[in-house]
């Protein structure tokens, strides 16, 4: 190690133990356990722009051992991304942009948001792979426009996370050579040495799972550590992880203590740890200047390779002008004029279609207007309808079809690292009552406003046969509970029509939740699904006199059972509107005008979903005024169960009536 | 292979085949692939008594791949389990006792509720778990009284679910030799072969997890499989994974495809398969004599067994009486009488106290006299406060603290799986944000109504500065969806002593949401906390009038912002009551009487909860009348949080105004 490595690492240590002193809170024991880790690689390999965190072609870094985001904010500050020393002085602040996790889109250069262990390895995973397709789609002979590396500095959290097994067997089996992830082997977790809880033997693990796996002995061992980067990167067929002994807290007094994990050193251990690593104690925040010059050189760095990257792109463009276009656009994340087109409209009323089916002919219908729509299921394509007829395999030349195996959580983590790559929309898929396998990750892609596109059928406990552990019951109110989630739940094959629209256009994650059972076709030209679908929630019939006793709401299947009582009501003498709502979150975003136009405040409501009650009295005041669930389902043909449990026509006429006659 | 256990074996095969033919649904490919496996194991092994499948010390089976419940059905029908064929013949319909997966609870000798993959496994390391504990706890010299195995059958599902790999790698750190789990590899999932996804060395990983694994190469082979549990049982230090080389759908037109999976083979292929396997193709449902007496003989020797076994525990109770006493109390699911009097009472009401530091005083306290409350954390523990102090690691004699380790999932499954046992009361614990990482376990505990404990802290956005991956939203409202989940939100430490009584007295899943921070103790003298809680909601301070023109409704820490805006109120002329609400579950199985007492219908609500504002509208009646979040938090001080985020006495008191004079 030179002299000036040293400086370099010890100061990127220091910002962090002096950004976690100031804020009186935070991780000081993985940057000065892997500061010369990360420093390594980012002063060797990493190939990015500081001046243009939105390259392309940059190289991806995840810190998925997100607590160490003070060592990140260390990184980018000295390397020169747009992160001044005050945002590192305010960490953990309100209003900072250094917040105590690393969050997407709010910090330049963060590549991820991470934390929730587990997450940032898979997500990393998902970039590699969006890497690949990209690669394989557009490069050509001299024109390597998609070519970089993914890269994740992972914990032992990270490794004991049942995400980081789903996600490592989908790497290995796909053979994701440019994948290489760094683990700070550091035994030591919050409750104390690994020894307690953690003693597999992770290499083999992970060579089990077809990795390349190299150990480096020691952390300070800076060429070692390069070296083993080197032999990953020429490790074209698998991907690799690099074990590589460190101490946490080191140089600290609680060097290779639990204690050093995620609290201040205080200020007397502080002091302690610079005198003993030869670094002054004032000023706090010290950048030598030598050390600023050194990291300073990313600049030029970056710039040049952007440059030269530039420089082959506008060849490209010469040679592949349509190509070149479809890349800009693709990463631009902008969509090919008329892609709706491909949409089917579903016109043959006479016979009924699951949701599920149509939204596989829309999905196949979409596949040939957007390229970079590519995606699969959870070992469940046949169930959820998302293979892409006359595609391969993903891996397979510029093969669409993931096959994510049974591995729900790693297949969500893995589309919002495709996401935050750029140039991809994925798509991932399983039954809704199994989202909450993967809600982790649906949670992070909330937060990220990941465009992660999740695609859940078997929507309700008309699943039938297969029972209460295979019925969704509360999944899709609790969807509607995640932040920046966008739900659909549409009604027929044209309303999930109308909602694959949406959810291609969504700035966010969106979940779309399609009915297992064969579902009547609303009419186009008598129900006004495609104004109504885009805002969320809308008039499907009205009163013939246009003044409703009671408003009936529905979502998805229960629509139907809607427009049934609503007929036999009439035949009553109650004159019922049916407002189909398949989706809370655009309906949320309307005008107040519009929603009382809708829902007028002096109409009695009444409200029908398969699904829990609880939350339904946002629209309905009132849980009297639901036909939902409110336990498990059982197991019986479909039809049987969702009569049984309350959804007929006589129930919701029955409810609707007393409401209606109050 | 002899002609008898062809017979039996085709007999277990036929059954599900016909029961899946006759349902019109279900799985015939594991039962025709697998059957040999468990016949083998349940005719030369497993020692259980069919007319007693509560006796205490049998062997667990878990069907792991749940979706093979014929089989299962089968093999209990077969050998003497109450369940008779016209149940085989009732298979998937309403009010049978042979759902489409199986469920504790509904069918005799079903030990787990299974489908959802990978979590039947990691139940049975929880099994497992729980019979060390009690082995070691009660087990004396001659006086092996808890002496079992716990067996489970895993599918290619399971050990690609990542909770497999949680649990297996605590398993393996455990060394729990008495688990021994038999593994169908049949390389067929839905979408196809296993080679589209999963080619890891299942077996190496296994190895790395430092388990004993051995391979059969023939699942026909059954003295192959009988020799390899043989060296599993004499293997005391490591749990067994024993690979045995199946075919789906054996003997069938679609041997060896996905299409042997999830659906009936048809009248033609059912057929086709039983002249190949040469069984006669009428009747349905058929059971060869011989193969019945042989099955039979399940139930001289289960009776048996359980009296031998019977007649030690009368030897034991001579010898050691109280211990005697204490395990039939405790497999019964009786608690020593005056076991409250350990829980402290908190009356210091000038010292702020985390209802999470409560808990874990109170959890001290319990742990005296309940013997059998063991449990621990996700590697949280020093912040979830569940440590026992002066108790080992589990373990280590009979040390009762658990270390989870980072697997959060693996944790819930695992509690489930003790729970299921019987004989322990466990708990389990994380901060309330990473319940989604355990969310699918949460779920199957409701169903199966587990008495697992979950204790999550940090349970708002006044975690701080830790930010919005770690600083729960939705949590709270979306736990309070699964039903039968008991969830209970405690104001401070008296309630918390309060809720704690009904966690430990729950007949089904709790989870307990605490604080991270300090909070007022309610001072028992003025605050009816100890007769309130267990009605799940009450009146916390009455109007000085007892006519309020206002009730405030508050859960955890939000009932002492509810408590000083009242002060504040008042000083403005209206009366505010203040509501605790720390468990809707148990509030909603009160009296209409006692709910409309304390929340009379004709005055006005406001509800404050550091939580999304959906589902609250269920009490308030309207989204305007709800102090709660619409978004994610931030990093940040948590006071300055909570605060800036709308949690603050101005606020309140505001929304109160208006809405009293409204």
């Amino acid at each position: 190690m030179t002299r000036t490595d040293e400086l370099c690492i010890n100061t990127l240590r220091f910002l962090a133990v002096d950004a976690v002193e100031k804020a009186g809170s935070g991780h000081p024991g993985l940057p000065l356990g892997a500061a010369p880790i990360t420093y390594v690689l980012w002063d060797r390999f990493l190939r990015h722009n500081p001046e243009n965190p939105s390259w392309a072609n940059r190289d991806r870094f995840v810190l998925s051992a997100g607590h160490g985001s003070a060592l990140l904010y260390a990184l980018l500050h000295t390397t020169g991304y747009d992160l001044p020393l005050e945002e590192l002085k305010q960490f953990r602040q309100w209003g900072s942009r250094t917040p105590g996790h690393p969050e997407y889109g709010l910090t330049p250069g963060v590549e991820a948001t991470t934390g929730p262990l587990g997450q940032g390895f898979a997500m990393g995973v998902g970039m590699a792979m969006a890497e690949r397709y990209l690669s394989r789609y557009f490069n050509r002979h001299a024109f390597p426009i998609v070519d970089h590396h993914t890269y994740a500095l992972v914990s032992d959290g990270d490794l004991m996370e049942g995400v980081s097994h789903e996600a490592a067997s989908l790497a290995g089996h796909l053979g994701l050579g440019k994948l290489i992830c760094l683990y700070d082997d550091n035994d030591i977790s919050i409750e104390g040495s690994t020894d307690i809880t953690f003693t597999e033997d992770v290499g083999a693990r992970f060579e089990a799972y077809e990795w390349h796996v190299r150990h480096v002995a020691d952390a300070h061992d800076l060429d070692a550590i390069a070296e083993a980067v080197r032999e990953a990167r020429a490790e074209f067929d698998r991907p690799s992880l690099i074990i590589i002994r460190s101490h946490i807290g080191y140089g600290s007094p609680k060097q290779d203590m639990a204690s050093a994990h995620g609290e201040p050193l205080g200020p007397e251990a502080a002091r302690a740890t610079k005198e003993k690593l030869g670094w002054p104690a004032e000023p706090a925040f010290h950048i030598p200047d030598e050390a600023r010059a050194h990291f300073g050189r990313a600049i030029e760095r970056g710039r040049k390779r952007e440059a030269e990257w530039r420089e082959m792109l506008r060849a490209y463009r010469e040679e592949y002008p349509e190509l070149a276009d479809g890349f800009e656009a693709m990463t631009e994340g902008r969509l090919p004029e008329g892609w709706e087109a491909a949409i089917p409209s579903f016109e043959q009323v006479d016979k009924p279609v699951a949701t599920r089916s149509a939204s596989g002919e829309i999905l196949n219908g979409l596949a040939a207007s957007l390229p970079n729509l590519i995606g699969g299921s959870a070992d469940l394509a046949p169930s959820n309808k998302t293979h892409l007829a006359g595609y391969d395999d993903f891996g397979t030349g510029t093969g669409r079809n993931l096959r994510f195996g049974v591995r729900e959580f790693a297949t969500c983590a893995i589309l919002n690292g495709m996401a935050l790559h750029g140039g991809i929309i994925p798509y991932g898929a399983t039954f809704l009552v199994f989202s909450d396998y993967m809600r982790p990750a649906i949670r992070l892609a909330g937060l990220m406003k990941a465009h992660s596109i999740l695609i859940f059928s078997h929507d309700s406990i008309a699943v039938g046969e297969d029972g209460p552990t295979h019925q969704p019951v509360e999944q899709t109110m609790t969807l509607r509970m995640i932040p920046n989630l966008t739900v659909l739940r549409p009604a027929d094959a044209n309303e999930t029509a109308a909602c694959w629209k949406i959810a291609i256009r969504a700035e966010g994650p969106v979940a779309l939740l399609l009915s297992r059972q064969k579902l009547p076709v609303l009419q186009p030209d008598r129900y006004p699904v495609e104004s109504g679908v885009p805002r969320g929630g809308y008039v499907l019939k009205e009163t013939e006199t246009g003044k409703p006793d009671i408003v009936l709401i529905g979502t998805g299947s229960e629509v139907h059972l809607a427009l049934d009582a609503a007929a036999t009501l009439e035949a009553r003498g109650i004159a019922a509107r049916v407002v189909s709502l398949p989706s809370w979150e655009v309906f949320d975003r309307q005008t107040p005008e519009y929603k009382a136009s809708v829902l007028p405040a002096e109409i009695p409501r009444l409200a029908i979903e398969a699904g829990v009650t609880l939350g339904w009295e946002r629209y309905t005041g009132s849980r009297d005024a639901v036909v939902g669930l409110e336990g498990f389902g059982t197991s019986a043909p479909g039809g049987i169960v969702y009569a049984e449990l309350g959804f007929n026509v006589r129930t919701v006429v029955d409810k609707a009536t007393k409401i209606a006659r109050g």
